[in-house]
């Protein structure tokens, strides 16, 4: 855990220039940021773009469609509660629903290794119309790719999912207010943690599953309680800390924390303890975040709470005017400590 | 040169057993074919994928949108006439411009190798910039994955496009009937031959380019001249022999083209005797295959050949009744011969 005080925080030293990619550029978190910020933003300048959302909102002949891409190199390609091909259709349904969006359709582009098993890949692409299925999606257009053996691995599969977002719904990271209350719709880790205790071929007394999960049912009926919802985000790579680092970024905010509200199973947390991680930076692919106006919460939370892949769902901290674009963490003892986006490659190819 | 019978390729042998992906799945060939209908389409059975087009095209709302993706795995990432960011871009405007649709909206999802160097990634990008503002669309949404050294390729790009398809317009490759002509929009081979050429090392006395380009514009000015399309391809992957064949398959018709009036440029065929290779089979990425209504096929052909994408237009053959499934060749000798779909892995990572 970052133990850094607020101060030396809100002065980092310059990173040393780097001119090739490194792994934690694809970590969700800081170096993530930068490499958009410096590389893809002054190239493609585009307002949409530029807005950082996980889906792009345009504007076709007077309807406004949801738009979002994602590619998956997670590995292993098949882990405790689901695999590559499940969890490509769940993220990017998720991405569209976290703009409010109603997921309509998806394509699947798939890169694959030569010699990759032909019957892996069908239990992948079964996994994959099960899960969309299930999200009330069609997969209706693909491509396929192969590559030499050693200039892949595996299976990449990358998933673009179009939605229809309901008329008048804002959405948008840049939209939280000082007094708006920080929602999470359940325990925290539980994706990251069941990749990694697999890689690391760790043993627990209970097996860890990855919370993998499509959350558009679980948005609607937030939606259905509210429409006062700013944004929502579901913290995949980089964890709860760097979805909530981008929030307070993008609204020019505060977000202060309460340490104890924050849901993590025990076996999260001894996992996490075993592995020197802290869960707030551990990946989530059934789990959302969301800011929502002081006068609703409640509401709002009670709805999450009343569905199944809300049941845990928690009101874990609330937006401040003080401190703006920095996330404080209020520990139970009454201390309090920032909580920094990822900085490094802590989990690499996590989704 | 394929030198079979047309009896003998009407009765295949069956390929061996395969159970492992092979270079060849993803040459847009028969083994391509053959992982879409095995894998594919089985677990996903969903009837707009099943049209197997270049583009879905879905219903939004009562608006039809064309939607498509594709991934790209070209080697090298830089080539002449292009790089992987401008092809990626062309391709998938391509793929919507042969529904008929015009493009709007791009996503581009990266999957970087750790190591890559950032000045050239910056390179891509803005290439792929320059190529979208060319073609009116805006890349609106991304993502970036890293992976560990060895475990990619330098870079692999996914775009998916949005496009929106004109009212009544129904351009679908099982559309084509006996009598119909078959249009050609300039000379073959020039994007497969390029990057061949620099991979092997080869010098000509004239460097071969690239024909990667976009052809909205070439296809909004053919649909003015007439609306009788029956459908449009690009003959990237496999090139014209595999898409004809394609179009012949899911038509149920026999196509026969005239080979004197393949366009095909001397550097081209120079290159292609020295490969051994035959330009029916080499990539494109700025051409396009027409199948027209006989009465409209004059006029249809003038509208491209004042286009400057379409100067070298041709009528290369004709639809028919006889031989459903085949692509016969008419040699200037007055002799025919098959033309099969690409059988294996002859141009890896062309695209």
């Amino acid at each position: 855990m970052s133990t850094k005080t607020i101060a030396e925080f809100t002065c980092p030293a310059p990173l040393p220039a780097k001119d090739t990619i490194l792994l934690g550029h694809g970590s969700g978190g800081k170096l993530s940021a930068e490499l958009v910020r410096d590389v893809f933003l002054p190239s493609l300048h585009n307002p949409v773009l530029a807005r950082l959302d996980d889906q792009a909102i345009v504007n076709v002949q007077g309807q406004r469609l949801a738009f979002t891409t994602d590619s998956f190199v997670v590995q292993p390609l098949f882990f405790p509660g689901g695999n590559i091909g499940s969890l490509a259709v769940h993220g990017t349904v998720n991405d569209l629903a976290m703009g409010g969006a109603k997921p309509l359709f998806l394509s699947a582009a798939f890169i694959i290794e030569e010699g990759f098993s032909i019957e892996q890949l069908r239990r992948v692409v079964e996994s994959m119309h099960r899960a969309a299925a299930e999200a009330g999606v069609e997969v209706v257009t693909g491509d396929t790719k192969v590559v030499e053996k050693g200039k892949g691995d595996g299976l990449f599969i990358t998933t673009t999912g179009i939605g229809i977002v309901p008329e008048g719904l804002e959405l948008s990271a840049d939209r939280a207010r000082p007094g708006d209350k920080v929602l999470l719709s359940g325990s925290i880790g539980e994706h990251g943690i069941a990749i990694l205790a697999q890689r690391a071929g760790l043993e627990f007394e209970t097996q860890i599953q990855s919370d993998s999960a499509a959350l558009h049912s679980l948005v609607a009926r937030m939606l259905e309680a509210s429409r006062d919802i700013r944004c929502m985000r579901d913290p995949t790579r980089g964890g709860v800390s760097s979805t909530l680092n981008e929030i307070a970024q993008q609204s020019r905010v505060g977000i202060e924390l309460e340490e104890e509200s924050i849901p993590v199973r025990e076996e999260v947390r001894g996992a996490c303890e075993l592995l020197g991680l802290d869960p707030l930076y551990v990946a989530n692919e059934g789990k959302l975040i969301a800011i929502v106006a002081p006068d609703v919460a409640d509401d709002v939370l009670r709805a999450m709470q009343e569905h199944p892949l809300g049941a845990n769902a928690q009101m874990i901290g609330t937006v401040k005017k003080e401190n703006p674009g920095l996330v404080i963490m209020r520990t139970p003892l009454g201390t309090t400590r920032v909580v920094d986006m990822l900085a490094g490659d802590q989990l690499p190819r996590i989704c």
